[in-house]
């Protein structure tokens, strides 16, 4: 089964504490796709400029990444420029330069339209409604979303989470889109908007899963060094993702492995700049953090 | 096997933004020693004052907490005001008063000499050496600090944790300490200070511990509502040395179970002003709410 994704591609310069890397792919449907393509066939709906680079296309393509929803037109790639606090958990925006993206309306190539699993990664929730609409039967819709669109396009948004399965969202966002603090209290505002499951990135603290009563909670992986976390929650969301269009399982216990293997991913980008991690990256290396999540959360383990 | 404990006792006011609290039952060494009650008898090592509830005394006696090592003296218990923030996990004292509790010489009777099993809470490193000294064959030592003490008493420190088995702070505490903002960097560091195994508490998120090349993360249990965190890591330690000394198993498996067991403490006391909750606290309901974390964390569970 084939995943779809729609969001942002980008040109990103970004500094952290250790280092700096100026010109590399960003965006959240790159690192979503890439993510969710060690797991199935990826098909991806996006807009850039007639800068960014082919040779880049190229490794998409392959990498199993379907590109014909990716519209290529005259101006610039999405460009941001952003760096890293100490606490790698505040980041400052340098420089935002939307170019091909301001006017993006996703379009869907007749062949994406039987797609079952979608995944609408974080642009204006009207866009995401849009692709939705031009879907025969979406199976399993999962979401993200920021606080941009919560606070200026909340009545959009609201009329979108009710058509979708799974949003993932972070901490702060919970916070706003529900007015509580207490993220049990957020979790629940947010399951009466729509979702059945709601994921709450936490940084560094990792995801706490809501879904009916049951509540799930995973570490992030403790790593002893983290270069750059530009893209550590799409990738947890392509990994996730792909994780369920690989194996068609939305049991309960089928979503938690999916989460882990969501986790897997976000762990390894954060590893080096921009993506370069998963360049490298193999099934086998997958699947041994994988068993290092089971024994890093097993109680009886040790 | 009895549990030893030494530290503060104190009479607390405490404001949260759910309520306040005044003239209550506070201190580390007693909120440790309710929880630990649940698991094994408790022998107490701490000084109050002459103004310190005698049905207080009782109620502990009643618990199976031994107060032979309570020195009871002339002047005032240490009195703690403090206020927490709309964020809980930030919070001002606003008053301290040391008391009777400034010139606290620790002096176990004959009949605690044998304890095999010893948490030392946060009180002065001298202090602490004493205690140990005082024991003919202390078998497991926890230990918490505070900053305070890493900052200016870290010699005395660094001697005293080259004798403790595990050491139980925060994680602003072990940052502190091993000067790595990196919890597994800051972790290795203090690793090689002396104890086998490092707890490190995160609040809301729980608690990460590091023994050897062995991480085990476990999430705090997500909450509804907190009124008062006071005690809360107190708790933790009472209830993770409570259940080492009732099953006498340091095995690493035997050590996650009881680091949920303490988490499992931790999550009732904040339910509650000052320890309140602890006082309809049942067997059952601390057994329920360990399976509570099983399912919480299982990742074939769900």
């Amino acid at each position: 089964m084939s995943l779809l994704i729609v969001g942002s591609v980008a040109i990103d310069s970004v500094e952290t504490p250790l280092g700096k890397a100026d010109n590399v792919i960003g965006g959240a449907a790159t690192y979503c796709a890439l993510a969710a393509s060690f797991f199935v066939p990826v098909r991806m709906v996006a807009a850039i400029g007639d800068d960014f680079p082919p040779e880049v296309l190229d490794d998409l393509k392959g990498r199993g990444i379907d590109l014909s929803g990716v519209e290529r037109r005259k101006g610039t790639t999405l460009r941001w420029t952003g760096r890293y606090h100490e606490d790698m958990n505040v980041r400052d925006t340098l420089h935002l330069d939307l170019g091909v993206f301001a006017d993006f309306q996703p379009t869907l190539p007749e062949a994406y339209r039987d797609s079952a699993y979608v995944f609408l990664a974080n642009i204006d929730p009207r866009l995401q409604a849009s692709v939705l609409e031009q879907l025969r039967a979406p199976g399993v819709v999962g979401c993200d979303t920021m606080n941009h669109w919560i606070v200026e396009s909340r009545p959009e948004l609201e009329r979108l989470l009710a058509k979708v399965d799974m949003l993932v969202i972070n901490d702060e966002e919970a916070r706003l889109l529900s007015g509580e603090r207490n993220v049990v209290r957020a979790a629940r505002r947010v399951l009466q908007m729509g979702p059945k499951t709601l994921l709450v990135k936490r940084g560094e603290y990792g995801v706490i899963q809501f879904a009916g009563d049951s509540i799930f909670a995973v570490p992030a992986f403790p790593l002893e060094e983290v270069f750059d976390p530009t893209g550590a929650g799409d990738c947890f969301a392509g990994g996730f993702m792909g994780q369920l269009a690989r194996s068609g399982d939305t049991s309960p216990a089928g979503l938690r492995r999916a989460i882990v293997y969501g986790s897997v991913l976000a762990s390894f980008v954060v590893e080096d700049f921009s993506h370069r991690r998963l360049q490298s990256l193999t099934q086998e290396a997958i699947e041994r953090r994988y068993r290092q999540f089971v024994s890093l959360t097993d109680i009886d383990g040790g």
